[in-house]
């Protein structure tokens, strides 16, 4: 699993406040800890607008990438911010953007950086008729966007495609409309990611993180291969490192054992 | 899920120690702890054999019905043991048979007692050639056990295919020979319910109930809708409620919020 983590997001109000007060310790920290934690990248939203972002997604790469060499998530829906976070931005790994979107406008806008930079992307399987609410139509925009990127030159293994999680509490045909539609992905393009913003699932419901990670292991199973979510989550952490044993991915489950010596499943 | 709660087991040191002194509040408290947790059956293993198998199951049917009305699984390769069972079991609920296989004279001595008694049959998926080792050869000695219950006379509906489940420490491939003969069999018999005695996945592994809950998630995906597990074990409890709720068999997530509130997913 590629493990997007999810923590620095100036809508949580410590991040915002941190943004605010330039806390450099406090953002260090938080990319070290999820770094620490096993995260492949460090998603980074500043969650601001306009000029304030662009200067904010400066200091944010600046300060995490002080902290950690993991590659950094840029992301917003703005390019001006995420243009400044990729000049900004001087680690060898390559970095991501997070997103683009089939909505008018998006691709245009994102292409270019994207091509030019040459960058992972997140797609979200997001059309001109906003949030997906039938079945098949979340594989249907995914296919869209997924051609439209690699028409453009961008190779499928940057492409990281995002069916939209929505709340299970909506409806209860939701879980399976989103694993049909990542099982479908997957089919149609063996090479891309599929990733999503996990936590989404459980909006609305209690206990969320055990409706996170039970969502996670028939996520895999469906074939995604990614996720944008909380590293320091131990027990979610514990979860994939058995799901991928029993996905074949984990040859004598060398793996888990040693991330139990490592107490790393006692959860 | 179909739940059969697997504690009453002769091979358990402290079962065999109560079957031997006739310790009925031992197993009385194991049985009602097991139906409250939310088992559906509770299975009477007397791991024992031959005439003193008999007795032993004899007794602790007696002991299990005066304790709780849910149905009793009489688990035993015996036919002398079963009968014996069925014979002691004056429940209102059909009762289990468990189990037959295709191993030879199997189902020849198994299928009369559960035409005359029209009980429900755990029918393992375990040949001539015993345990499977190669992908596809689950699904094909299911198909068999399926087919030769059904010319019998048994309704689909009674019977419980147990696909055998394998350890995974030995080949990283058994996960998903497992996973894909469950759906294999789903598909070949949508109306018989598929089980499993799941713990076996994780024999030889540490941290076992991790690696039992992940697993039960994914087989639960692929069609699996019973086990025979430990009710007991809070934590797998609360999976089951959530990977029903995503796969759509609870409207609004109405069975999940209960429970929360019920303080059943607080693990």
């Amino acid at each position: 699993m590629i493990i997007i983590g999810e923590l620095i997001n100036g809508t949580r109000s410590k991040v915002k406040e941190a943004i605010a007060s330039r806390d450099s310790d406090y953002i260090a920290a938080l990319a070290t800890r999820q770094a620490e934690a096993g995260a492949d990248f460090i998603d980074c939203n500043p969650g601001t607008v306009g000029d304030q972002e662009a200067e904010d997604m400066q200091w944010l790469v600046a300060t995490i990438q002080a902290a950690t060499d993991r590659p950094i998530s840029f992301d917003s829906p703005n390019p001006q911010a995420v243009q400044r976070g990729l000049e900004t931005y001087t680690g060898a790994a390559m970095p991501m953007i997070n997103s683009v979107t089939m909505e008018p406008g998006s691709v245009e806008k994102m292409l270019p950086i994207v091509l030019e930079a040459k960058v992972n992307v997140v797609a979200l399987a997001l059309g001109e008729g906003g949030m997906p609410t039938q079945p098949g139509q979340r594989e249907q925009v995914a296919q869209q966007i997924i051609d439209r990127l690699t028409a453009g030159g961008i190779e499928p293994q940057q492409i990281f495609v995002d069916p939209i999680i929505a709340p299970l509490c909506t409806a209860a045909e939701v879980g399976q409309h989103i694993l049909e539609a990542i099982a479908a992905i997957r089919q149609y393009c063996p090479d891309c990611h599929i990733t999503s913003g996990l936590s989404n699932i459980s909006f609305g419901l209690p206990n969320r993180r055990l409706m996170n990670r039970a969502f996670l292991g028939l996520a895999m199973q469906a074939g995604m291969d990614s996720a944008v979510m909380d590293p320091l989550d131990k027990k979610i952490m514990a979860h994939i490192i058995a799901v991928e044993a029993l996905l074949g991915q984990d040859e004598f489950c060398m793996n888990y054992i040693q991330a139990c010596r490592a107490g790393r499943l006692d959860v």
